[in-house]
């Protein structure tokens, strides 16, 4: 599992940082999450494929989060695209591109499938047989998710020297992997057990932004590998939070302690600071697996 | 007169290159023509006051032309902007702009005022006492205007030392620079021609992009002393100006030719080229004065 922060700033764009946009890579899978103003510059820069992107998950309709989309989908058609790509996003996400898209009598060519939320709920946006993603309710300015990004659980590892060993057929192998015991010709039992090794851990990552400081997604949090939590201001400024809708880095890091995440990444800084170290600082006074999210900073879990 | 390109490259915004957005500074106005997605950072990048900016014309509604709009207009509400904000552009601007502020529940606190454009013939879109702003029907694959600036001639220059030897008045020194000839207490008449010489030379600038060759343009561009004309291919391509509805540099330099003006810039290279001199060569095998456009160049008339 591979997090690219193309961006994690609150507000504007400004020379040197990046409105909010990530590239998560998961069981072969890239996700685009969010798309701020100029995402598609810094897709470039990060060397990654526009042709590999197959879904963008879009958290809300602030700007900061958004204005970005209507180019990257337009730059697609221009490079010719023709897989389909599917946005999940609040509702009027759909309005807001295709009305810019008619405008400009630029219809895509490629597929576009809207999936629009309105759910205050968790609900399942996406699954196949890799990967799952669930929204993560939050509680903003405006309708907000996250995203709860979850490999599946994989086969289990043949031990290809036992399976030899006792002369199995290979047309036994896949329930053998799915965990399946075994009757030899001979009548014995082997257990699975004797012929396997666990599957990979399962690796689960949760993005949340923008959001105020709110106990109820803990239990969607759970264990998760690891959380980009938005960290929009220092203590200095708490007073704040509840107002804008937004949280402090000591609120991300009680969330991630509540959560027992295993490494908690903050993000969404206001731009008033200039050393986001500080944040760390802040954070790891609370939890201690605290990494400062940056642009164009790469997390490998 | 001033203009800073901060973007002069087609189709889509790249690592190192941008889209069409200009600073025009002309009798102490600050216009911004063109917005691509971007602007809103090489504004910062070229130390443009935001507040400075009072009035944006778009061309027309491609992507690479108004894009950066919608962000511009959102972070001068964050910055807290009370002046109003003028913005020209064909029909459908206003409610591709209002309807993204409505989805982020952003309106601006600051009036937004927006003038809509229609018309195939050359209209007047701004006046005052010291600029006049005329759209210039362009032939684009959607409906596309170029813009004319010019400065409005300003009064006649005051020889101090001729109407101090005549011991005129104060009063009458401002009916002397509209040009009025002067009688002295004496009887004797003054020509203004004594008292004053010509004002400094009006100057004007054409924007031209995005268009096909058009002959039709010629009579509004004449004697400019600058145009930009769109120049988006070489002649190694030129069979694709007619469908894209572009102009090769050769027919960028023909119309500067007829139209005589002072000095023609070139932009809106199509990607594909890396070399971007070779629009001059082929632009000067027609016109003399041909000046390269590129991110972030200022040319100063």
């Amino acid at each position: 599992m591979k997090l690219t922060i193309l961006g994690c700033y609150s507000a504007t764009p400004r020379t040197f940082t990046n409105p909010t946009s990530q590239v998560l890579e998961i069981n072969s899978h890239i996700f685009l999450i969010d798309c701020g103003e100029g995402t598609q510059v810094e897709l470039r820069r990060n060397k990654i494929k526009f042709s590999r992107i197959k879904h963008i998950f879009i958290s809300h309709l602030h700007g900061d989060h958004f204005f970005g989309l209507v180019g990257l989908v337009s730059t697609f058609r221009m490079l010719n695209r023709e897989a389909p790509l599917h946005i999940y996003g609040p509702k009027g996400i759909k309005e807001a591109i295709t009305l810019q898209l008619k405008l400009s009598n630029s219809w895509t060519e490629y597929p576009l499938h809207f999936h629009e939320l309105t759910s205050a709920e968790s609900v399942l946006v996406f699954e196949d047989e890799k990967v799952v993603v669930h929204t993560i309710p939050l509680q903003h300015r405006i309708y907000c998710n996250g995203f709860l990004f979850k490999e599946k659980s994989g086969d289990r590892k043949l031990i290809l020297s036992k399976v030899l060993n006792y002369n199995i057929d290979k047309s036994l192998y896949r329930s053998i992997k799915k965990g399946k015991d075994i009757t030899l010709e001979d009548g014995k039992l082997i257990s699975n057990i004797e012929l396997t090794e666990d599957p990979k851990p399962i690796k689960s990552y949760a993005f949340c932004s923008d959001t105020r400081y709110n106990e109820a997604k803990i239990p969607l949090l759970q264990n998760v590998t690891a959380l980009y939590h938005e960290s929009t201001f220092l203590e200095s400024h708490k007073h704040l939070c509840e107002f804008t809708g937004h949280s402090s880095a000591i609120e991300a890091a009680t969330i991630a302690k509540k959560a027992a995440v295993g490494t908690l990444i903050l993000g969404h800084y206001s731009t008033r600071y200039s050393n986001i170290e500080l944040f760390k600082e802040e954070a790891q006074t609370v939890f201690d697996t605290v990494e400062i999210g940056d642009d164009g900073k790469v997390f490998e879990f």
